[in-house]
């Protein structure tokens, strides 16, 4: 294993981006600042930027540097558009910045078809890779499962799973330590149907692949803990991903609902609000928040658009992990690695 | 509209079905005798049906039939298997009698696969149904929503998914007496990617039919209010199905351990207990079980393997249901009608 970069990183952050732009970005960047020792570029319009800083106090912070970008890409722009049309946008200079090196990562919160389509005509794929997949965190009953892709690829091909399955297993080899991650492929249950002539093809790639393929998973198999990657196509992992955050929201709200029907069930809920509260930590979005941008020539980190400050400082974080970890890199080594094993057969 | 049958119904029960069999078939068969008129025909081992019948002094009542079959259908047994060697099963009789008339509709909780392969061949699809399709209700904000198809059907066509449309919009104008059901299909929110071309295809041909088609909705569409029916390939509906479930229980799974956690924990969890059951029956999956399988000319209704008296009782209901309602000569008649359109134009 390459060992971890430990000079200080750098990240571009796109502060014009998602719902809230810098006053989102701004609160989170001080926050992270406050405790890590990282460099951060905001890039957006400088102005407005300086002014944000300056009312904070934090106008001279000597590791934030302010970069001028006049455009700023709309989170329902199509990302045709903003790739001919928004050549200075915040999120592209961001982008740009990791491309010549002053930034080792960047992060948005800007509409993810535009960051995907930017970020790989900017940057470019990795070799040996057909098309990045967007990969994020989900609580499970232990700690996390990663998941990809979420939706920027559909219709993907068996040969695409696999390339999913090595980089989600190289990037939880690198961020979270494990040796040899367990990959799934997610599939259903009904027998002779088995899934999908896709899921099929893609379960013999990963058979005869140096993975550690563990086999199929249904849908419940994302939370439990036996898995640390599933692999998916990116119609299949949106959906997941959406129906998870619906469910989620559903029972809060039946919850909440239970808890003010009256007097002493709002009693109730006050003693129990404790529990309540440690309960909603565990499967809190805002520390799940950051998906990566796997299979590009360097590291780019999507912040859900409505997050917050802390969601978005959990981005940063990310972003920085995969930077220490040169997970780029890795995938690289590992598709290298995997071609010479299949042109030896 | 036609107009519902009043007759009393008769249901087959597959009494062997499912990971328990007669213990909770016949517990569910009698408390729904209790308060229903229905007739039950239950389909297995006569002298261990008699037996159990008579340990609750139940072997004479007057609208339960037995009805032998010498074979059950294991629950992983291959659909195929099942359909050549076990022609005497529960299952395979229960559904005949729906064929020759003697049943108005059957309830099995044997294995999906199986009772699919079987209804399809003994009773055949409608005129004008490539595949059948399974639907069924999952908790929303206000009542709930219906969802099919849940894995019946992989790599589903664009006419498949019309095909689902007509089939869900008809089952619920039928069985929750709504107008113009509000019918939309599942896609991922991603700009300019909008789907694969199965689903950009199918929104095509649903704007072209006569169905009330309301667009798109994300995952989390699902669990809102918006919409009656939501419309997907087999393999996504069951991946979002399962993933639902697995939330479910994971939600609940932290719930536990944070109430368990000290003796003042779970003193609050003494005191919200109230108020959590309530919250609890909202998403009590036994309330939603019994899966429709639709486009077939007769009534199959599949409760889950693991379900308890309960649960297959709330199965047996919605056979009730949809018999009272005639769904199946209805759904019949919105295709001769959509293709009679078809052929107009």
């Amino acid at each position: 294993m390459p060992s971890p970069t430990q000079r200080p990183v750098t990240i571009a952050l796109d502060a014009m981006g998602g719902d809230f732009g810098p006053d989102v970005v701004i609160p989170a960047a001080l926050d992270i600042l406050s405790d890590t020792e990282v460099n951060l570029i905001l890039v957006g319009q400088e102005d407005v930027l300086r002014e944000r800083l300056q009312a904070r106090n934090a106008d001279r912070h000597e590791r934030i540097r302010l970069h001028h970008a006049t455009q700023t890409v709309n989170m329902n722009e199509l990302p045709s558009q903003a790739l001919r049309f928004k050549k200075d946008s915040s999120m592209r200079v961001a982008i740009n910045l990791v491309k010549t090196g002053e930034a080792d990562a960047c992060v948005s919160a800007g509409n993810t078809g535009a960051l995907m389509a930017t970020a790989r005509f900017v940057l470019k794929t990795l070799p040996g890779i057909d098309r990045p997949a967007i990969c994020t965190t989900i609580p499970a009953r232990r700690g996390h499962t990663h998941v990809l892709d979420l939706g920027a690829n559909v219709d993907s091909k068996a040969e695409h799973l696999l390339q999913f399955a090595v980089m989600g297993s190289v990037l939880v080899n690198a961020v979270d330590n494990i040796e040899a991650p367990r990959i799934a492929l997610l599939n259903i249950g009904e027998e002779e149907i088995k899934g999908n002539e896709q899921v099929k093809q893609a379960a013999a790639l990963l058979n005869a692949s140096p993975i550690h393929y563990v086999g199929f998973v249904e849908g419940d198999g994302i939370f439990m803990e036996d898995v640390d990657v599933v692999v998916c196509d990116g119609f299949v992992g949106n959906v997941a991903l959406k129906t998870s955050e619906g469910v989620a929201q559903l029972i809060r709200h039946f919850m909440e609902q239970e808890f003010k029907r009256n007097i002493l069930t709002r009693l109730a809920g006050l003693v129990a609000l404790p529990v309540l509260r440690a309960f909603s930590r565990k499967i809190d979005p805002r520390l799940y928040n950051g998906a990566s941008l796997l299979g590009l020539q360097g590291t780019v980190i999507k912040s859900h658009g409505g997050a917050d400050a802390l969601a978005f400082a959990n981005a940063i974080k990310i972003a920085m992990l995969e930077v220490q970890n040169a997970v780029p890199q890795r995938i690289a080594k590992h598709l290298a690695a995997l071609q010479a094993q299949r042109q030896a057969l």
